[in-house]
């Protein structure tokens, strides 16, 4: 809802640096009576955990992630049971290596937060970016893990569509072949050519862009609260919030601006259940910021990292012009750790709408 | 902050359906000692006020707005002052031909939140769109006119730059032509252009989608607060929240993801005034979900309305085929009038961050 | 929540000022499909409202409530259906006298927040005590009657305990006496006791203090959040929040105090339908912040108002000793009238929690 | 604001259970560049530490806090700078003997929170109370050191004022008496008293209630946001939201029912900076829900443990009736340890309030 906590009765709450002692989480309003394994979590982590191909940032975290509280245990050692009451998750800072960042203590890395940190608080942690640092995003997953759990059926998947100007074919689209590659991409052929890209990148030093695609289905109909709570609402804060997001859509997005009103309608026929069945997705399965039941389908755009190797200029905190350059462990392309970011957010999103049609104790009680 | 309710300090809180006795708002956290008149604000309203070109709805509304508290009368009929207390707007709705909706209480028109509406809360207003008729932003107008007066220095306008696949020309840009033109322009050339596609999309009856660019300058840096209220993710929201828009960007925006870090980095050097000076602006004034210090830039874009004289297919509340015509008074480019609505949407926002930071007592002590 | 709304999901935000144009709120969250009537609503008001005795404010107020949106009409005249959208309820204010106070306007009386708000805003609706006056009371209880139809088999009721020393005789506590006489009494016999004593009050231009007590009845085990949104904690507030209110107790309350855990713990025993059953109420109905299923108990205290006819010592807003006398029309114990707003703000404490548990829509779906 | 989060922009939110692996607290909106060592957290903890003496429980934890994000390192191991990031504090539970709790894990003891947790969540942690535990109370104490060193010159305080039907003497009473004894007495004379009675108590196995009275002085004048957010009413919630609390009152309180309105108003005369004095204190430093300058008052009931030996009537989850009698560690007189939990909260009130005027970075600035 504010500042440094997601949503309103699924409330995920983060705390952390970079380079401090933890990281961590508190997931406030978590059904009671809901069984999940730490292994669940844990394996949603690794997913957007480090220094697991070349492409991604060589630092090594294991992430692993310990459960404190909220719950009850289950059978065996790692089974849980959530009480209803606040689940805290950390996971223990291990592999901080602070001294690449003595450089930067004073200079501001242009398109980092560096110099807006210092404007608005009159101090930063600047090792590794400190809060402001993708670190902060692991403990998104860990509660997304949690989210995903509270509404029964929901599926969230997420791949990414466009690393620089290359798009994936969607006539190749599998959601199959998304773990089978470094990059979350559904389309293999384009993978492949990824790969040779962002090797070219990483060897220069510098990074692209990148665009993700989110696809939540199983999502209820009649999920978000108008006016200002529209479940589209909710998701573009959540995805915006990620690190270097600059652009958020739904369904068509951005295209639809081009389209004619019937072009871009969805057409309805009475389905085989007698429910009213959709002809067509334009609208992403939200309308009116409210779930018509059809796949929510969101997509957003990554800017390139600031953190290169190439010098740019800047100034430095007293104000001296300098050139900076960033020495650091980064990622070629941050948009690709992203993917399981963006997935996180949306579980939260839609989550935290179905608590609140349906309530806390409500939720698991139908 | 929620439902109904947009911010956290500053807090818009707006009711009224289309065809109800009235519409208003509660503009909650407004600090006190700041002087306004009725006329600035109907000012802002008559900007978004339909019927005043052929290529906007001809419903009539006058929408006077009356504020009814949280002032002190100021020297002059219509001149208030601020007392720290709610403030509450309201208009009377006058011109509400509701038989035009009549063929379409049952029946749920595609594209339309009809169908998410009824299935979430089993209810719905159909007249005008009840409460998802856009009629709503009238107070989200009317709350930006005050949200404006909050940060001294702020100015927020906003220009539509595409009307289908139209876009205005960059090179031509002027603000001053803005107000010139039906389309809120700010290019003459493009205007003159989009007069004559859109007196075609009309005659058709059917619609367009459009792209509304809002910037503000003058905002102070380090506003906004990391990680869930980012100044950006709040703008998103509220972006996201108006009628029919399905993408927000900042900056560069989806654009960014095909450029490279150094094409996307704004470089600084010490300004005139000894501080940081940026020399471009991709980030569009925010980096980490803080204000730099420049303009801050944010485009959405707004789908085609779907009220349409095409037919469409589509089921009644019953659950048979139907199809559906709108034959009410409709804007065949709804997003001509969501300029105003995107230009509150980002005053509000900034003014409640502004608020956070500096407090609502010590926003006018400092 | 904050400020000027009071609610998590029924939140209820009111704003307008003693002597300006209306006063009014805003109810977001009332489920959908609930049927009322305005003259519900404007029964619980006719309760609050002043000039009914010599015991309370001359000041005459037709409060004549108003329904402005959220609704689809009913059958007949003044029948309504939620529809899950804001609700908008509003008095005009027609009976100031606005002279009667411009004599105050730069003086602080004693007791009264006259010094607080200019100190905290600069700047103060000095007319009638602006906003700090117990008018907007009126809308707690016009959103209370709302707060009543949210949970099934809900009865709140309440009552006056004391006025100064007198306490009623609980022996002789009878709820059908409470409508009979001008103290909502729940003894005949003190109710006459009070008369003569209020009626020396009254004479003399002095006011006195009183306790009301709250009865919920029907309200469902299981309600309350832990840890900050304990049941206890939020009718705590929105007691405290009541103009006037110095004290807020649950059940045995400060009595509880010199009790030993014996006394205290309210046993159980297997009830006829097998579920536990209370032998006693001394927790007031809520054990751990959460309802037990038994009568949630609430008693408040209220001070005597300041606004008397002997002369108190005070200071001007120039900082000058000025004595001040409040010649206006006010009532000897405002303790009185507080009653149904004490009943409101439970009501309102309780629906929030139920919409907490069940959601907004799950309520009406279960 | 909400379940398990205190405040708006000073947000206090805790978890963790009694004898779960740890419990912590994350305190969102600290500003920053606030100097303190976590021997100032550790020194509010062991004021309320169980195990100091034979009054309170001889449950044996270090309650050793560690400071895990939201602080630059200062210049010596302990020392810290608030960054204004989110300030994470975590306490490992050490001494748990869970066998003393298994025999109650099926039956609901009379006047705690067994039976309410159960029907709410459908589930329970029954070792040493769960999330109902005291135990909780310990992070609001931790959090309140952080609060105390927010608003310049405040300084909180806590005494306790009666045990049973024993109250202080108010002629004798003497800050630095406060910690010298078990009890947190301000009167010598008493606190010898009570260790007689409260032996007895001890011995019998039976539980006794108290009061507790918190005086913060340096508040400056302004704080409290009318209507729902008033000083007062958020103190109220606060303190009412403590464990086995059951009345909370401001000034005067329950008292001020019997007085008249020329007994119980504050009167004023210029004080020698010319700025208003007042002449006494019966409104407890709060007007109209804002602080007046003075110290603000307030006193709470605290019921005695239904932990006691004696064995109560009751029913277990299965609706049998069985006879419970708790073995474990406990306090006699739960309301001695809620003295530092009272300051704690009635802290971090006064914080929120003081940010919520001046802003989370406006605080600072000034």
């Amino acid at each position: 809802m504010s500042h440094n906590t997601f949503g309103h009765l699924f409330r995920v709450t983060t705390w952390g640096e970079s380079h401090g002692a933890a990281i961590g989480c508190v997931v406030d309003g978590m059904p009671p009576n809901i069984r999940f394994t730490v292994a669940e979590i844990q394996a949603e982590l690794d997913r957007r955990r480090p220094g697991q191909s070349r492409y991604t940032t060589q630092r090594q975290e294991l992430d692993q992630v310990r459960v404190l509280s909220g719950v009850m245990p289950g059978e065996t050692e790692g089974d849980y049971v959530s009480t209803g009451t606040p689940i805290a998750l950390e996971i223990q800072n291990t592999d901080q290596r602070s001294k690449d960042y003595s450089d930067i203590a004073q200079r501001y890395r242009p398109g980092h937060a560096d110099m807006t940190y210092d404007v608005k608080y009159g101090i930063r942690d600047h090792r590794g970016g400190g809060r402001s640092s993708a670190r902060e995003t692991a403990m998104r997953v860990a509660a997304g893990a949690l989210a995903r759990k509270v509404v029964p059926g929901l599926r969230v998947r997420g791949a990414l569509v466009a690393i620089g100007a290359t798009w994936v074919d969607r006539s190749r689209w599998d959601w199959d072949e998304v773990p089978r590659n470094p990059f979350f991409c559904p389309d293999a052929e384009t993978a492949t050519r990824w790969a040779e890209e962002l090797d070219a990148v990483r060897k220069s030093g510098s990074s692209i862009g990148a665009v993700v695609e989110i696809v939540a289905e199983g999502v209820p109909a009649g999920l978000g609260a108008p006016i200002y709570g529209k479940l589209d609402a909710d998701i573009a804060s959540g995805l915006m919030s990620i690190n270097a997001v600059k652009g958020v859509e739904i369904g068509e997005g951005f295209a639809a601006a081009a389209l004619s009103g019937e072009e871009n309608a969805d057409e309805m026929r009475p389905g085989p259940d007698g429910r009213p069945q959709f002809l067509s997705n334009h609208a992403g399965g939200i309308l009116g910021g409210i779930s018509t039941g059809q796949a929510v389908v969101a997509r957003f755009a990554v800017k390139p990292t600031s953190s290169i190797l190439t010098p740019r200029r800047s100034v430095d905190a007293g104000g001296n012009a300098v050139d900076v350059m960033t020495k650091g462990r980064h990622d070629p392309c941050v948009g690709i750790r992203a993917v399981p970011v963006g997935e996180a957010m949306v579980a939260c999103a839609i989550a935290d709408h179905y608590l609140r049609d349906r309530g806390q104790v409500g939720a698991v009680r139908a």
